[in-house]
Order: structure tokens, then sequence, then C-alpha cells
């Protein structure tokens, strides 16, 4: 059986909309964020050592940190579907963008609210090199959606699942304008049109139906 | 056939080492950093979109960002004996070890480096929260070492490959004191006396025998 401790406005959306992609049973825990900086509220960093979002349970285990948990239900659920199995023509792209999106863009991306968070001036330098390197990554998105529907190619993979987060209630905390990545919207537009996604926002989006 | 891009004093001593665990054979080609900020030289930016290292090419296809790189080399050589796979007792581990060297341990001990270019003070308040929260995520890898010999359990494995680098290449960019943390110590004294691993330094290491 598996439980997700979703914390709201936070990448454990994730494993929620993978389970509703693959219609497998689970259960969900809501935890709340809390003022001023929205940290996890005390209950939820007790979870993981690791403190932060997110945490799923699978049969009594804990697993924590976004690409593992991602990974782990892609490759053991469904029949493995969403996932793209080593030798087969996508792997490497599949790798490269479930990897990219957190050790990578959202690394940059969340600098921003660090160096909010430290007082560094909006137009100090190291501020600057950092939105810069944002806009190349945004730049190679946008150039791969220009030829491609989905990050591993043709058929919509968990690389989506960990690309995507990025691109919505991520924007929450941080200001990214998506204006000049007009293929970045176009994808945004084709993910919130999948049935899945739109039950997994009402389940666990940062406008959910609160019950 | 393979090759590896290698970033001087970079992530790439990891596609190295893996190889030499394995005894593959690939080629490698040299690029040097830039002073004053360390850079990669031009050629090695204009390898892949995200300009960063590692980057390999096999079979003339080109693969960066670390995770994608040293994921693809441990499923597609060596029959997959330094991956673990999906359905075993030790995924869950390998998977967590594998995904929290990049996108967690390593995000935030690097925000020391943005920080400094940046001119934020050492006190400042976030540079405060950030030193915590790293020193939070290296007590739970002194933990996990104090019952395990390898990250994701009894075996040597890739998740190892992605851990390690943290704690010795890294050091040269960003003060990181590992003496509270006897378990990683032993553990990297470990690391060192591996034959694969002695070969990778010698070839890539800081300290490589140049040619």
């Amino acid at each position: 059986m598996i439980t997700v401790y979703h914390l709201d406005r936070s990448r454990s959306e994730r494993p929620v909309w993978l389970l509703e992609e693959l219609a497998e049973p689970y259960l969900i825990e809501h935890f709340e964020r809390i003022e001023p900086i929205w940290e996890a509220e005390p209950a939820y960093k007790a979870l993981h050592p690791i403190g932060s979002s997110p945490v799923i349970n699978v049969d009594g285990k804990i697993i924590g940190e976004s690409g593992a948990v991602i990974e782990f239900l892609a490759t053991t659920l469904g029949g493995g579907r969403l996932a793209v199995a080593p030798g087969t023509s996508d792997y490497a792209d599949y790798l490269f963008w479930f990897h990219f999106a957190e050790a990578t863009l959202m690394t940059e991306v969340t600098r921003e609210i660090m160096s909010e968070m430290a007082g560094v001036p909006y137009d100090n330098h190291g501020r600057v090199f950092s939105r810069q390197r944002t806009a190349r990554f945004l730049a190679h998105v946008d150039d791969r959606l220009s030829d491609m529907p989905y990050f591993a190619g043709q058929a919509f993979t968990a690389a989506d699942i960990m690309m995507t987060f990025v691109f919505t209630t991520t924007r929450l905390f941080v200001e990214l304008d998506l204006a000049p990545y007009p293929n970045i919207l176009r994808y945004i537009a084709r993910i919130e049109a999948r049935p899945a996604y739109q039950r997994s926002q009402r389940i666990a989006g940062p406008n959910r139906v609160r019950t």
C-alpha cells in the first residue's frame, strides 16, 4: 500500500500526479506550510531525515527525494510504462530531462529565493549570473519542446512529471517569466489538459479542493 | 564507443571512475578551467547546451547531466552490476542516495560558492540557514554510513559514485569540515583504497598525471 504525505504547494504534487496517471490506489495525508517563510510544519519535517517534500510510504518503507520517489514509482508500477527502459532509443534523453529537472534547473531557479532571503540586491552580479544561466536553461527546454511533444520524445513519461513542476507551482515562490518561451507555454497547456493532471491538481494542487 | 569529455576538477571524474570500475574501454579528452572564476573553457561549454560537466559521447550521442550520465552507464554497461534493479530490497535506498547527491546535498553545499560570489556576509541569516541544512544532511549521511559500508547497502554501486564527489574534489571550491562526521571520513578512506578509484584519480583527479 502506498501513502503520499503531501505538503501544500510542494513537489509532492508529483507522486500524486503519477499515481493518477497510472490509476493506482493510494492514500494521501495533507500537511501545511507555516508563516513567515512557508516552511513545512514540524510533523512533515519529522517524516524523513532530510525534512523536505515529497515523502511517500510504500508498504512501510519511507522514501524521500523527488527523483527517487518518481523513479521508484515509475519503474515498479503500471508495468513501468511511464519509465523508459535501458537500451531503447529515447533512454538517454529520458534520463537527461529526468535528472536535469531537479539537479540543474530547479537548483538555479530557486537560487532567487535564497538570494531574496539573504537580502542580495536584485542587480547583484551573482544574481545576474544566475538569471543568465536560468535563461540559457529555459532556452534549451524551449528548443527541446519545439521538436518533441514530450521531454523523452513522442510519449508522455515520468520525465514530464519531473519537469512540469518547475513551470507551475514553483512560480508561486519565484518570478519566472515564461512569455519568451512559447513552446514551454504550449507544453504546459497540453499538460493541463490531461485528465489525470487535472485530478491531481484537485487533490494536491495549490488550489486543491479542501474537504 | 565512449568518450568522456573531462573538465579539470569537475564532476566528470564520475564517469571516468565508473568506467574504471567496470574496466570498460573509453577515450578521454581533457579541458581546462579558466580564471578568475574557474569557468569551463569555451570549447567545453560548447559541447552541450547546458554548458556544464560531465559530458560524454556514446556512439555519437552526446549526454550531459551527472545523474543521467552515471545512470545511463550503470544500467547499460557491465551487465548493470553497478546499478540496483527495481524490485530488489536495496532499490529504494539506492535511488534515494543516487538522487540526493546532486538534487539536494550538492545544491545546498554549493550555495556557499554562490553566496561568496554575490558578496553575502558569512554570518548572514540566509547563509546560516543554508549551513544548518547542510549540517543536517551530513548528519544523515554519517548516520547511514554507521550502519552500512556503502550507500545502497552491503555492495558498492553507482550511488557511491554520485555521493563521493561531494566529499572530495568539491572541497577545493567550498569549505566543508568533515571532522564531525567520522563515518564519512572512514568511508572516504575505504573509497580511496579502491584500485579503480586510484586509477581514475591518476587519469582525471585534481592532481592527475599530465602527459
